[in-house]
């Protein structure tokens, strides 16, 4: 923490994360979304002609530059891309369209607490669709709600999804993607039986409308939104197409959000043990830790590197524990920074040929030859 | 251009940033240096304690917010490396140690121009080097100086390095890396006969201390500037080690930036002729263009089709052209967007089996059978 709500990555924080962006790059590519990066800086003249500078309130940085310019740095990015798109479309054989971008954004919180997970600097994934039409809207939107579902599992996390108020964002449809976790801010009505989930509303009497019965409340952490706008951003700032008729419509739109850094609070809310995190295989710094007991003896540090090595010759995200360290300091580490699998390197490698893989999540412990590291490796990673 | 100074990067600009950062990554990692993510909100009072408040100016965008607190956005790292530095680091066994990233500055440029060249909001790379003494600094810094110019012909840039003037930036030594370009606001002096260089003194009779010919006056753009900061920073900010004696020390500090986003715009005034760029192979958004002349046939669109998949199960960027436009404006098209390579699939690709290659840089075109284009391409990217 540098500041209040404002944090640095350092090397296994930020591999984290950079593995969170592959899956959503690949999802959103399967989508046939196309990457942009659109700019933190923006003219507030363009948040008054959406009419937005005013409900978005004080929570966008605003300045004014050494040129008079009136900046803000953007919270979100639906003016921006309506702008952008108005200039690039203008005939529905361009449609439909989605663009996406992982970016930093910025807000003024009042009050930044919960680490990453409501921050004044935080890592966003913002998609955005363009359709001819309702029909279509509706098509992108279902694609991109699947996406989701697979991005967030991908992740290790089981979520919730709620209708939900679209809020200063508009539009009529928007769902959130929320995580369970005691220390989430955000309440969730949900059925013990269906798992069917709402916004809980403290002024309504809540029961599943499936299985008739009562809700239960929990604490959640929001990770993803997602919203029909319809016309409300092009309609007001001109970006229009021409149909195949020839007459001049506003595009329909849709937008999609990801908190890319809140992801990672929210992973380690449901992966951790009092020994520290566990890391689903997919997002994991690393997925195997090669852990020799005794540095200073050389037999034994050459077969660590040598695994170390075959590992990284086939794909394999590894880290070796080379410290000059107590097996209980390493040991105790390993736990703490939660890699999937250890490969622990000992006196019994060196005298049977043996090595032993433990599994982070359930603590079990395998002793295996090593020449059989890779292919166990490989089934349990799979 | 969203405003002066503040752009949005497209598709095929942001894959060459991609393809820059990546080579980036790579030549940082092969020097040991670990990759962070530090906030771009920093506290003002940060930059009053190492006094560079007043000597940066109105470059560096302040605001106060809602909390009162004094905040800025900031254009470089130093103080905030330093500060997490001395927070994690406490003896000489934990140096020497170089961490990097790849990340957003802004800054409050009085006169932003030539696109992506001097911007508000930018991508640097940003190192910092962290040793127990002078003998260490020497070391990273000549490590770090044969990245660059590694990276730099890996992006397919031909560079002058000259001895510079530290500035603001403080230490005794520094490094620019200067990219020949018309359009570039930095003159340099150089010798056309070894390209020994220095920064255009107005003042001062220029020769070259080793040719004794006289220095040429030309224009370039800055990509790179590397400094031995010395103890700067460490000294007032406190972030000591304790020595293999016990004596505390300021620990002694490098730093060294890449302009990513000012890359690109090298890249072109580098690589370019009449009819658009010439993107070198490694920083090129796709490496090929399969081009269809006819998207209308279904044999030749099949073909083609094959063509691109073969490519890409073969980890070749590749990109297809299936627009229904003449053969002309798709050659236009091609040249503008500057791929290296393009495969023209034609009436003679059926009747004969052959296709046409067809590089960028020379406008050489090669017959070819469809069987042999791997191998040629291969030959040709490496």
């Amino acid at each position: 923490m540098l500041m209040a709500g404002v944090y640095s990555y350092l090397p296994l924080g930020l591999k984290v994360l950079n593995n969170i962006e592959r899956i959503i790059r690949q999802e959103m590519d399967s989508c046939g979304a196309s990457q942009v990066l659109l700019p933190a800086l923006q003219p507030l003249e363009l948040w008054q002609r959406s009419g937005r500078d005013k409900d978005i309130g004080e929570v966008m940085i605003r300045f004014v530059d050494r040129r008079g310019r009136n900046a803000v740095l953007g919270p979100t990015h639906e003016e921006v891309i309506t702008e952008l798109v108005k200039s690039h479309i203008s005939s529905y054989r361009q449609l439909p369209l989605i663009l996406y971008q992982i970016q930093t954004k910025f807000r003024d919180e009042i009050r930044p607490r919960f680490g990453l997970v409501r921050a004044c600097e935080f890592i966003m994934k913002d998609a955005y669709s363009f359709d001819r039409d309702e029909e279509g809207l509706d098509k992108n939107y279902q694609a991109m709600h699947q996406a989701y579902n697979r991005i967030f599992k991908r992740c290790g996390l089981e979520i919730l999804t709620t209708e939900a108020d679209p809020g200063v964002m508009g539009g009529k449809v928007s769902h959130e993607f929320m995580v369970p976790a005691e220390s989430g801010e955000d309440l969730v009505a949900v059925c013990p039986k269906c798992k069917f989930a709402k916004t809980f509303d403290e002024s309504k009497k809540e029961s599943c409308p499936k299985c008739k019965v009562g809700l239960e409340k929990i604490n959640t952490i929001e990770v993803g939104h997602i919203f029909k706008l319809g016309t409300k951003y092009s309609a007001v700032l001109g970006a229009d197409f021409l149909d195949q008729k020839g007459k001049q419509s506003p595009i329909v739109m849709g937008c999609y959000g990801i908190g890319v850094s809140r992801l990672i609070s929210a992973a380690v809310e449901q992966n951790h043990d009092e020994e520290g995190i566990i890391w689903p295989s997919q997002i994991a710094p690393y997925q195997v830790l090669v852990l020799p007991l005794d540095v200073t003896d050389n037999k034994l540090m050459q077969l660590a590197l040598d695994i170390y090595n075959q590992l990284q010759d086939n794909g394999i995200q590894v880290l070796l524990d080379d410290r000059d360290e107590r097996a209980g300091v390493k040991f105790k580490d390993a736990d703490l920074i939660g890699v999937p699998i250890s490969i622990v390197v000992g006196q019994r490698s060196l005298s049977e040929k043996k090595v032993e893989i433990k599994t982070r999540r359930d603590k079990q412990t395998l002793s295996l030859n090593k020449e059989d590291i890779l292919q166990e490796l490989r089934r349990k990673i799979a």
